[in-house]
């Protein structure tokens, strides 16, 4: 199958429509905390608070999703005031004294729990930089700038931050290159930095070298530090969703850099691997683990269906499809959206439920907590309608 | 329902012949590992190896059950020298520097990774003691006694070990006094110690106290230092085939204390609370996590089968009507052994599957992996078996 004309701008039309008449509007504005600013995310599927705690990558990304729908979308002065409730409460209460950002904080801002990693700094970033182009604001343009600077010694200094495993099996996660690629391109996208190209460029090849593996079909979640793949119980577990996102990060650069054939080749090449082994031929939709040489997995809920990897597949799809016109794309788009669309969406009180079992039913009803909030689906509608406008 | 004698003649020989026929020769001899020592326990469920890591709980479970099986059900030479392969392990390769044991070693025993938890140092406490009595080693006996002082004062003096969450909400678990509670039984009723007794009934006074609700007839996983519920997502987090395991260990010790009543009631009504939070109602089975308002758990996998919950609360519901004759627990008994051994159990290949989905059907078919290997049925089996020995 190909999409028509008619079916890419049926899609974009749909899209829009659920991410400002459904998605946006099941967080906005009822989560804006008036009293200690930030947002209050962690809700059930009508909305009703489960818990008052902040989950600080989530401040960041909402914070970055109303700077960015104000400055792709529309300016709505409530999606700017919107961001920079988020903006202040990560500068006020999310940094701890040795400069490291918090996971998880209560509502007033006291520390619950920091981790042994960067995401929330990451996060912090984009926030900060869609909102300082959205707002002029120059301090805040310049914070994200240092705080990026900050990610990249996180990212290439051994030692910086304290190890959780001991140094008897070195490690490297896919995670990092591909949260810095996505990180850089917002960066550059909104206030401009020089550094972005040029690491970017690093970070592909680090995982085109190290991760992607052609005689066995494969995208790797994590590799010894020389790039081999590390046979133990995680050293094979693969996140079929999380690589296919790896894939749109380099698909997306491929469209900046005037459709870079080589780099539409690798992400599609990406997708074609992750497709096979994350698609879930029995039931649908994408498998969340699977063991590189098919034997168990440790994560014993390995075969659920969480939401974002469908919204990272959804984009993926979509974006191979427009950048070579290859109609496999468009089937497996199809396939991701109608599955997602009528398994995860909650057509009552809008968003989408986070969990289903293997079998599409639901696991549990929360529409945010620690992990999820508003973020990779409304990415994922606004993305795909901003991608389709260019299109059509 | 009640059993008639013939019932429990029956239940007696068929879990014999479970542990003695089906569970114990899935793991040995094959498992023993002749070249590093030790064990190697993460299989598949036609016992293929799917890694050669050891995790360090399971190494201590498993010399515990050998030592067990020796000095309670027959001298086997085979097992007192498979206790005494992984009691070697333990102490040539799972210590660290700083006196704490590790949580994950390599083949070779080098170390992989440390947690913040003295768990390791428990079941090498039992497997020592176990080990002791069957072997009459008086060096290792004091090592047994040695590492309990330590684990009380991990139990008990705050900050000995890094904590995982910053101070801002204090929380406790349920799992320290559990553990140690059955640790300290262990201890007694091998190779004895005087400081068992006191520490016994100090533990079982913090679980009444702080984590048995009556008014809303629960047992808690955790609660702020003071005993009151912690109204939050992680707090309110309850884990109802634990809460059974913590009931038996107080039946357990309610036996030894000559059927003690006080000790008797506050077991049964643990069991009574949770068998009602935990049973699936619609598809049978014990649910892994439930939240104490009925709301959504973070833990999206909540409403999964996992093995050992059964295990526990088959033991548990069989003490409870051994020592009270009331039907409930005999009709509760015959449902979770029945659940437990039509849908667990590999007839194909012996021993239990670990992770069913909420519906019954097999999520995956590793029988050993980091966290599982023979224990919770093993202990189950041999429990059941030597209990109703007693009683019949």
């Amino acid at each position: 199958m190909s999409y028509s004309d008619t079916d890419l701008h049926t899609l974009k039309k749909f899209y829009e429509q659920q991410l400002l008449q459904d998605t946006v509007p099941f967080w906005f504005p009822r989560s804006i905390d008036e009293q200690y600013g930030g947002y209050l995310f962690m809700r059930d599927h009508d909305g009703s608070l489960i818990d008052d705690d902040k989950a600080v990558w989530i401040q960041g990304r909402a914070a970055w999703l109303l700077a960015t729908l104000y400055n792709t979308v529309e300016k709505r002065q409530e999606w700017l005031d919107g961001s920079l409730t988020g903006i202040n409460f990560l500068l006020d209460h999310c940094f701890d004294t040795d400069g490291q950002m918090f996971f998880h904080v209560t509502r007033d801002g006291s520390p619950i729990r920091k981790r042994r990693y960067f995401f929330s700094e990451t996060f912090a970033v984009i926030a900060m930089a869609a909102y300082a182009k959205a707002s002029g604001d120059e301090g805040i343009a310049q914070r994200a700038r240092d705080l990026f600077g900050k990610c990249i010694e996180y990212a290439t200094v051994p030692g910086l931050l304290p190890a959780k495993f001991a140094g008897t099996r070195p490690s490297k996660g896919i995670g990092v290159p591909m949260i810095m690629i996505n990180t850089a391109q917002q960066l550059r996208e909104t206030i401009g930095d020089e550094r972005c190209d040029v690491y970017i460029s690093k970070w592909i090849k680090e995982i085109e070298t190290n991760f992607v593996k052609h005689d066995i079909k494969c995208v790797m979640e994590q590799v010894a530090p020389d790039g081999s793949i590390i046979d133990h119980i995680d050293g094979r577990t693969l996140t079929p969703g999380h690589a296919m996102e790896g894939a749109w990060f380099i698909l997306h650069e491929a469209k900046y850099r005037n459709n870079d054939a080589h780099l539409i080749e690798l992400g599609c090449t990406m997708i074609d691997y992750m497709w096979e082994r994350g698609w879930d031929k029995e039931h649908g939709g994408i498998l969340y683990y699977r063991d590189v040489y098919d034997k168990p997995v440790q994560e014993y809920w390995q075969d659920m269906k969480f939401w974002w990897p469908h919204n990272e597949v959804i984009i993926a799809t979509l974006l191979a499809y427009t950048l070579t016109g290859n109609e496999k794309y468009a089937r497996w788009h199809k396939m991701v959206h109608d599955y997602a669309y009528s398994k995860f969406h909650d057509p009552v009180n809008g968003e989408w439920f986070g969990y289903l079992h293997k079998d599409g039913s639901i696991a549990q009803t929360a529409k945010g907590n620690l992990f999820k909030g508003p973020f990779h689906l409304p990415r994922q509608e606004w993305y795909c309608m901003q991608l389709l406008k260019e299109v059509i």
